[in-house]
């Protein structure tokens, strides 16, 4: 039993080349969205340990699966039970799984489906989003040392009541990583469908390039940012435990983007990509009286709510010196539960209003460059503006500078940015160009 | 913690009606086919704890949930691992569990899905065939304690390794029985979509009458023998524990069929009803040397591949004084499995070969007054020839005779036997009026 709050980062990752390796490879939805592709899957596992290293997989629901299961629950209620959920949704990396070790034995190989529970992966119980406490590693070395993979469900895990829990949307993802870091994997693999990450996604931006390296700090960022190929707390804890990882295609045999420390990620950028987050709402409170316990309590409201929190700003308002304008951007999808309980606050107080923009979109630049080059928010301003883009927000911080735009407009405006900062270029720097400071980032 | 293979039948439920009552209450998947069935269930399980009895819900999965499931794995691999096949079908269930208890939610009560190892229900490692070991009732009585309608996921259980099994097919049933001897229900209720159970299956012969009540070692007959309304294994469960079992509908309120001891459930008959099984095969063995060995080996052989075997008779060979013919009856499902392993065997012998026939269904009749009258196999030939319905084989034991015929005339052969018998009339018997003798039956 390893405790993920207390394992630091292992060195038995710096051993020699020569030993064998221990390989966590996870594969998302699409990996597995029909019989082919488990075969796939099969193939690139077996392959790996014909190699000679030691394969833990983590597989994630066939794609449309767990939609398909919501859709069903809110069939039944609006507001579905939040424990029954997790117990329902669970099953698609159930089915997954089983399948996937199938494949593998079909394919001549010896592996083992292991849910959540039998791992056990150790979760608190905040049910649809609940957070890794710990892995046990005792089971998986256990079939490994039986010349067994480990097909383990993604996504999934159970609080000390045995209670099932679910990690949240890519919680697949954080799981590969919980679990890489626990076994002290050499790498984890992140196969999809998707050969890395980019400058900028390269649907909406062709010049968009791929990235051989980042720095966790900066793919934080991009991935809380919209860059949907990591959930974000995965990279948090690759970067707590140092567990690199490869995100590459289960499509192709290329190297894809490895997510590791800035020492080693650096290819002398300081700015790392674009990330765009469509269906995004602004809700500004306008003109209420001073209260400086106002802001804590939104925000604690917020937090309480479990809704993501972005470019909250709090600015003197216009009426007189007594007022105040706050203003923050959350995801649409969540408007309508944070409603509930901004309504009542709003009413409850004497002055004020509450106005409330959708169809946002927040275009972020990520780098460590942000901050040290005060340049970057004029150059990022002029260059939407001088092509008709209206900024309906803006804020920096040591990593990123986001605004806000139409959801109209949200493609143009990266591919400008992608352009205005030179990112599609190899030996371009949006900024001076900056020794790497490791760890003085946010 | 209750051991299912100590515990005698209890007191507990000789108490008197005043007291609260604890239902066990079993809804098979048509009752949990879509969003409004499953509101239907919520609203049955409310209606009862309402009215001040303890209700625990078992449910199967969705019906058409488990074959999507199966096909799946099949195309993957013609021989999937039971092991990875038990870890996905167990997820129909985990869908169900978690629907129904937010339904029960929905309407305003409280409910709590329990996955097969929550409870636990411990097996053995017979993966897709497992056998009930043992039930813990500690969770259960606590979710009671608390108001609680616990939500059991039917079918499932759990080694003592962890590994997740289910019970075969229709293994929900067995489940529902197991909890209520566990917990000492005052009855288990089958809710299923028919109304109870008949004397010949209605839509096949229209004067098929539904009965009142059964006794267990009828329905063990029946059911094994074809008739599709409960698992045998449920009923062997309930006649061990004396749990009194209602077959009944979810679609009315109206009484079904109880499933008690002989002595509450005889109507004064000793011909209780008739089940037919299509899809069967003839397996014969002609012309072998004998030899004392060679039927031990058949057997255990079919044992050990866990197919039921049916109707095995062993007759002298018309060749010679030193050949025998050996012929029994498996399901067609099961013949290509069954095959693997006869195929070498016979080629192994010196003599003999062996003969096929598929496309036959097997009519039993089932009730006390089989052996007792020997004038049964003659009437049941007699009435079958009569019509043209050729005999291809019969077996008479305590409590069933066993004839197969032709797929193409079992409908038929079912109606003649039930209007031959005076099964439709409820004052009728097939032979010698005989007084009950219970616990005296196979």
């Amino acid at each position: 039993m390893r405790n993920l709050r207390s394992v630091g980062a292992s060195s038995e990752r710096t051993g020699v080349p020569a030993r064998r390796r221990l390989l966590v490879k996870k594969f998302g939805g699409s990996s597995v969205a029909d019989v082919e592709r488990i075969r796939r899957v099969a193939q690139i596992s077996l392959e790996s340990q014909r190699a000679g290293d030691d394969v833990v997989v983590v597989v994630s629901a066939m794609s449309g699966e767990t939609d398909r299961l919501l859709s069903l629950a809110h069939k039944l209620a609006p507001l579905p039970d939040c424990r029954e959920l997790d117990v329902m949704i669970a099953t698609g990396e159930q089915v997954s799984v089983a399948l996937t070790a199938m494949a593998i034995h079909a394919a001549g190989g010896h592996a083992r489906s292991v849910l959540g529970h039998q791992v056990p992966v150790l979760t608190d119980s905040s049910f649809t989003k609940a957070r890794v406490l710990w892995v046990e590693e005792g089971p998986l070395r256990e079939a490994l040392g039986h010349g067994q993979i480990p097909v383990v469900a993604g996504f999934q895990g159970v609080d000390a009541s045995q209670n099932i829990t679910t990690l949240g949307r890519g919680g697949s993802d954080t799981s590969a990583v919980a679990l890489a870091a626990a076994l002290g994997a050499d790498v984890c693999e992140i196969y999809t469908d998707v050969d890395g990450v980019y400058t900028a996604d390269p649907r909406v931006c062709p010049t968009g390039r791929k990235l051989r390296s980042i720095a966790y700090e900066d793919m934080i960022e991009l991935a809380s940012l919209g860059a949907k190929v990591l959930q974000v707390r995965s990279v948090e804890i690759a970067m707590k435990y140092d567990v690199s990882v490869h995100v590459r295609s289960s499509f192709t045999d290329e190297e894809g983007t490895w997510i590791v420390n800035r020492e080693r990620a650096l290819e002398g950028k300081v700015l790392t990509g674009l990330a765009c987050a469509r269906g995004q709402a602004r809700v500004e409170l306008v003109g209420v009286e001073q209260q400086p316990e106002l802001v804590m309590a939104l925000a604690s409201l917020l937090a309480e709510l479990n809704v993501s929190v972005d470019m909250l700003c709090h600015a003197r308002g216009v009426q007189a010196d007594t007022t105040t304008n706050i203003a923050f951007t959350i995801p649409e999808v969540d408007l309508l539960r944070a409603r509930q309980r901004l309504d009542p606050l709003v009413a409850s107080l004497k002055t004020g209003e509450l106005r409330i923009s959708e169809g946002l979109a927040r275009v972020s630049l990520v780098g460590i460059g942000i901050r040290s080059d005060p340049s970057i928010p004029a150059r990022l301003y002029r260059a939407l503006t001088q092509e008709g883009i209206v900024v309906s927000g803006l804020v920096v911080t040591e990593l990123r500078i986001s605004c806000l735009v139409d959801e109209a407009v949200s493609d143009k405006a990266v591919c400008i940015l992608h352009e205005a900062f030179g990112l599609g270029q190899t030996d371009v720097v949006g900024g001076p160009r900056l020794v790497a400071r490791s760890g003085t980032a946010a």
